[in-house]
């Protein structure tokens, strides 16, 4: 039932931008901008009550006014005026809803007041779902989707990443563009006053375009939908979470800027494990894993054997390896007489390889064919240190 | 004593090249022309009993040929050969040697053996210092040296970097010169047969250009003169260590590759805490770390304030500020009211200061200059997230 009406979220026929702009100062330039040049084959309508035309598109004063209901609706006007959009969206039977503006719960009282009143509208139409507020917005590239006010899409892949903080997505974003990382979705969930990571992660467990998924999360606020969904799809699918507000000073920070208030850390560091989710504790390993989940296919078990030129990053690599608990492959005695017969004789009789500082790309490679052909190994790490 | 005889190693006026070579492969090809080309201000006599002259350079058959006594000789010979050089220089007088020669305890019992005699050797010239073998060599910017095989020569700095891989060396060097990262010094110690980690401390604790020491550790051989310099000398030159070896599997790695057998890592870490010495556990924090003491004064005390324009990378910075036993810096009364004149109403009211997504330069730099001020902020670090 909820898998269902994300579709409506994420593979949209018809797009309503409500506060749609040609003021490229304002979040409804740019969601309308990407919109419309991102490959999107369904039909965009801006709204806006005062203009005619949105960069020359049509524009239309109201939902209620559109040719059809749209499935979407994107709203980026100021936060007094969403809880009546929310309600006039519902009676027009739009079933998705990503709100981006900001200045609820993460403002004070007045904003939480204003995010109760959505809420309570919310209930009066039980297939509306609802992503925000205080978002980035979504981005599908799969179908040319980008409902957000981003400066870039990414291209399509195979990681859905779901973040609970809007400027990380946006540096995300900028890596991701220039490494050439592609995602099958983008998301940016702001305050979760309904759709949250349970919802996502069963979606995207789902989904065929998702290998992997990774997570920014700050606060969990349904912990037993995250957990169902997390154990349910992480043996097939990795997760990925970094968690912030790991001390007390943080999670206080963390409660300021989303008005979320963060768990006890050691609480949730259980429930990750039990769940299978690999925990992260660096944005540069968060990337990191986003580059190796985005391009290359899961090792088959843990065993890694290392071919290196160098001892040291070689000893290096190890320590990682083990403090991640890997397992340093045994290489078979085949393989390590074969080896004897192409390297010089004193190499490192082991694992790592180490083919010493002289090897030219021959010796390199006859290294990692017959490493590659050992059923003792299931993955190769190769360090190559400029000599 | 033990420093001043390192002078001639660090600071020679004459340096012989054992070993010199035309032919490019050659590390003694590589070491001459380091010598000769990164504006050392002595003598270079090119040693090699088979040529007139080497690049040019007029050569000498043997060391007691040469004209003057060299303060230093740079020897690349095969290592068979070591030992008997070793006899050759103390007894002409040399003070400072450098072997870069490979093929000693890191290749098995023959080589083991080698090193032996060359110890024995050295016990006969009490004067006589030596750095390797199996090592890089070593570089000091301030003075114009690089006698080593070294693709590159760093830029003169205040860090001082002692490392027991050579491979690290130039992977570092390699970064280092991209990202105009300075040196006071730079040693690949190899197999540390005499000059270990606690001589050159103390060198480099009294050396007047160095501000801090990074170590690459994969074994300490003398822990007494490890412990007492760097205990001496890590309140007012920080010492910064990355070590090697940390897992059974790792340290029988390190065992294979410089003949070190490593340490208990728990033993490991008592001694750093105790000698006051930071330890790194990614060779990225290690690069880091090298990165900030280049640049940064060292600041006054524990207390940091976070400026940022978006919420979730001021509570990752947090988080990391904690977990490293940083403190958030509680600001004063007065500058909460200034922010709080200068910022947006929904402003963060706290550290980190959010001065919000849609801050410009100007409100970024009054923000700043607040934080600044406040007698309660030792540092500040600034989060800018493209928005």
């Amino acid at each position: 039932m909820s898998i269902r009406n994300l579709d409506f979220i994420f593979n949209p026929k018809r797009i309503a931008v409500i506060g749609a702009s040609d003021d490229k100062s304002k979040v409804g330039y740019m969601v309308l901008r990407n919109l419309i040049t991102t490959g999107f084959n369904g039909v965009v309508y801006p709204v806006n009550s005062q203009r005619e035309a949105i960069s020359g598109i049509l524009a239309y004063p109201r939902v209620s006014a559109l040719p059809r209901v749209p499935d979407l609706a994107v709203i980026c006007t100021p936060s007094h005026t969403v809880p009546g959009l929310v309600r006039d969206c519902g009676e027009a039977g739009v079933r998705g809803l990503v709100i981006l503006s900001a200045g609820f719960r993460e403002g004070g009282q007045e904003g939480k007041d204003l995010e109760d009143q959505i809420t309570v509208e919310r209930k009066k139409f039980p297939n509306l779902r609802i992503i925000g507020p205080n978002c980035l917005g979504v981005i599908a590239p799969h179908v040319g989707l980008n409902a957000s006010f981003a400066a870039d899409t990414p291209r399509p892949g195979h990681i859905a990443l779901i973040s609970q903080s809007g400027a990380l997505c946006t540096s995300l974003l900028d890596w991701a563009v220039q490494q050439q990382i592609g995602f099958s979705h983008f998301v940016s969930i702001g305050n979760m006053l309904d759709v949250g990571f349970g919802d996502l992660i069963d979606y995207f467990g789902e989904d065929p375009h998702t290998k992997s998924i990774i997570l920014y999360v700050e606060s969990i606020t349904d912990a037993r939908g995250f957990m169902s969904a997390a154990r349910a799809f992480s043996r097939s699918k990795p997760i990925v979470a970094y968690k912030a507000g790991r001390f007390l000073e943080s999670a206080h920070a963390a409660a300021s800027h989303t008005g979320a208030m963060a768990g006890e850390d050691s609480v949730c560091n259980a429930a990750f494990e039990r769940a299978g989710i690999e925990r992260v504790y660096q944005m540069g390993t968060m990337f990191d894993c986003a580059e190796l989940l985005a391009g290359q296919k899961l090792p088959r078990g843990p065993r890694l054997a290392i071919v290196t030129n160098a001892g040291g990053p070689g000893v290096m690599a190890t320590d990682s390896l083990i403090e991640q608990r890997g397992v340093l492959a045994r290489l078979g005695d085949g393989s390590l007489a074969k080896l004897s017969e192409v390297l010089p004789p004193w190499w490192s009789h082991g694992n790592p390889v180490d083919v010493l500082g002289d090897a030219g790309p021959e010796r390199f490679a006859q290294a990692l064919a017959i490493v590659l052909a050992d059923e003792h190994v299931d993955a190769v790490l190769v360090v190559l240190t400029p000599q």
